[in-house]
């Protein structure tokens, strides 16, 4: 494994950009201008954007926190200037009265949204066509594909995501990039278009964790940027019962993470989940299918033919979950949260894989979030570390997953880990 | 106190509609009909609806276990036929591209939306201008203001509302029928514009508790409809901490319906409240209006003209609201709800007012949540029984409030309460 990037993968650091015009390194037209290169140079071959517009950051007055820098949002996210498509052609040219809670809060810290990023089918699985910065024959992974391409080439500092299953996580490994999903409800969910309400969570991306704390804590008013001086924290290494699915080259990438962290002076423990967690991760399925059945009603039923077979077949199977089924995942879900809660006493932070390797080769399909959906289900913050690539120079991406609402410190450990594995 | 009805406060019950229309007692076009007079007969004086088109009734096929009955939805939900306005000048004229997924669940059972009821701006207190059937001079309540009239007034056999403080069971005891606000996400909330995403939860107006049950049974697929004989049920009355600001007829409708169920073989025995719910009780505000604050960002950052001074204000409250309030207040709501659960070991359900007391004089305000604000912040299924009528002729709505997810037999319950109060 390398660390190396290629030289067309070039995330920016939206902090450090920021810092360079605070200190009159650079001035805000040339650091707009070099986003919206990265974007000419590469949009057409990477298809990151359902529509964008570069002018929107030119013009801003450059005030608030983000001084006027580009912001991308992912199209299930609804937005007053620019439509709202959800990656389906049931919603074409769908216009919203207003913006998205996240994109208003967005706009007051001084944000400037250039577009919005594509998004697979409602967020779901249906892959929507964006490719790899990293090598074009391999998906960026998704739902939130058009962002973290974008933030991986370089076309923006700061660009929004959402996760029911992996949707965030995944494509930040895949892409090479830090990927946030925060704790349950922490930034708002309103004006975002609803798969499943128990699971649905608006996260952000970033070249680093600290850019994505950054961001986070702009939009919660949450003390989540990272601190000067970070501890070695206490981390538990979490195989969990979907280990053997993990492709080799991802199991010694946690080793060789581990090692990193040991190196630095980390407590590095193992840490096997209780059995029942088996049962949580089933229920991640009735609870999100028997919620999307519903929230995707109308949809459904009047546009059925202009859904992917495999979203109509997935709210199809969620139709015939009963609510006994669905109340008696949502008890599971909830005994899992209280025994992870207990988990958390020993440990700060759990290191488990982001994916279950790099981006699968092909564009037919997302890759899995089989590492992801326990997390999304237990509403803990969860951030893809990035540093670590393969030998076929793709990212190999680990996650740091952390106590119920502990964001600040989920996010410290996973810059802290991030550092070590760029020394 | 009297059970008679001035003689233009005539609620329909949906059921007895549809056993009618089963049985060949009336045909469709005479049922829709009967609905289509009622609502020409009183909505210019009573400011209902929005938008009204019965014919959307009448020309529907009658399929479905509600047969094209007129439903009547409330201007916070999306619609993909009429507008959604959100009781703001913000967004008249707004158009959602489908239908809120409890409207597409309602189609899906048969039912005919023929129109958008009136709502206070984006359902919190400031008022909209519907009057009361009982006494145009007094508020029908808030925020669900035109359903609640409309099904007083015999415009509709089933409607929409949603209560975030008391915006369910305050309108229906003002207009003596019957609300049921269910437990929190057991009715679809997607495609309703969201003020407090906690708290905020879809309900349904009918002229009785078995019609409130049944329609919603439709749309959640639950056993909820009442069964042919219900047992008297284990009553606790609960005066809680705002006991000194119900009025004395408000004292003496408790008392009366207390009376009542005890004649009828239930037990009925005093349930004070732990002292931790006073603090419960404020820790609806902090959460309200700190996710307020967010979720009308947009409206206002970019509309704040448009705004009543009563909604601008409560969102710049919120926003002073730090993130560790909201934290320590969603603590308190956690910590209530066990206590509460405790509580429902020796009682089925909870009597308690549905109001202060009667519907206020006057246009200029919807009355107080008081009552209703605690049940909503636990997430409990509540229900407003009518039947008693104060000496002014306006009726006294009592409450039924329920153990979180136990709505079978909290309706069950509220309607075996009904029973004793109509006889």
């Amino acid at each position: 494994m390398s660390t190396s990037n290629p030289p067309l993968v070039s995330p920016v650091s939206g902090i450090q950009v920021l810092r360079d015009l605070v200190s009159g390194a650079t001035s805000r037209a040339e650091a707009v201008q070099r986003f919206a290169d990265a974007h000419a140079a590469r949009e057409a071959e990477l298809g990151c954007f359902v529509v964008a517009d570069y002018a929107a950051a030119a013009e801003h007055p450059g005030n608030g926190p983000l001084m006027g820098l580009p912001v991308g949002v992912k199209d299930i996210m609804d937005t007053a200037d620019f439509p709202t498509a959800q990656g389906s052609p049931i919603h074409v040219g769908n216009r919203s009265r207003g913006d998205a809670a996240a994109v208003a809060l967005t706009r007051r810290a001084g944000g400037a949204v250039v577009g919005k990023t594509v998004t697979t089918e409602f967020a779901f699985l249906h892959p929507a066509g964006t490719r790899n910065p990293w090598n074009t024959e391999h998906t960026p992974g998704g739902s939130s594909s058009g962002s973290a391409a974008a933030i991986a080439a370089g076309m923006l500092p700061f660009a929004f995501g959402t996760q029911t299953g992996g949707s965030i996580v995944r494509p930040a490994a895949y892409c090479g990039i830090a990927g946030y999903k925060p704790s349950y409800k922490l930034i708002p969910i309103q004006g975002v278009k609803p798969f499943s309400a128990s699971l649905d969570t608006v996260g952000v991306f970033g070249a680093t964790v600290a850019d994505c704390a950054f961001f986070a804590s702009l939009l919660t008013d949450r003390a989540l940027s990272i601190p000067q001086t970070v501890a070695a924290p206490r981390i538990g290494i979490c195989h969990t019962d979907q280990w053997e699915n993990a492709e080799p080259r991802m199991q010694a990438a946690i080793e060789t993470a581990a090692e990193a962290a040991r190196a630095a002076g980390a407590t590095v423990i193992d840490c096997p989940l209780p059995a029942m967690f088996a049962h949580a991760y089933d229920a991640h399925r009735v609870i999100q299918n028997f919620e999307a059945a519903r929230a995707l009603a109308w949809e459904y039923d009047t546009h059925r033919e202009k859904l992917s077979k495999l979203l109509a077949a997935t709210l199809e199977e969620g139709a015939t979950i009963t609510p006994e089924a669905y109340d008696g995942a949502g008890q599971t879900a909830k005994a899992a949260r209280l025994q992870l809660m207990e988990l958390f006493q020993s440990v700060d932070v759990l290191l488990t894989p982001s994916a279950e390797g790099p981006a699968p080769h092909g564009l037919g399909a997302t890759g899995n979030p089989t590492f992801n959906k326990l997390w999304t289900l237990m509403g803990v913050p969860c951030v893809n570390v990035p540093g670590l690539v393969c030998d076929a120079g793709l990212p190999l991406g680990v996650q740091i997953v952390g106590s119920a609402m502990a964001d600040q410190q989920t996010l410290a450990a996973a810059h802290w880990l991030q550092e070590q594995l760029h020394r």
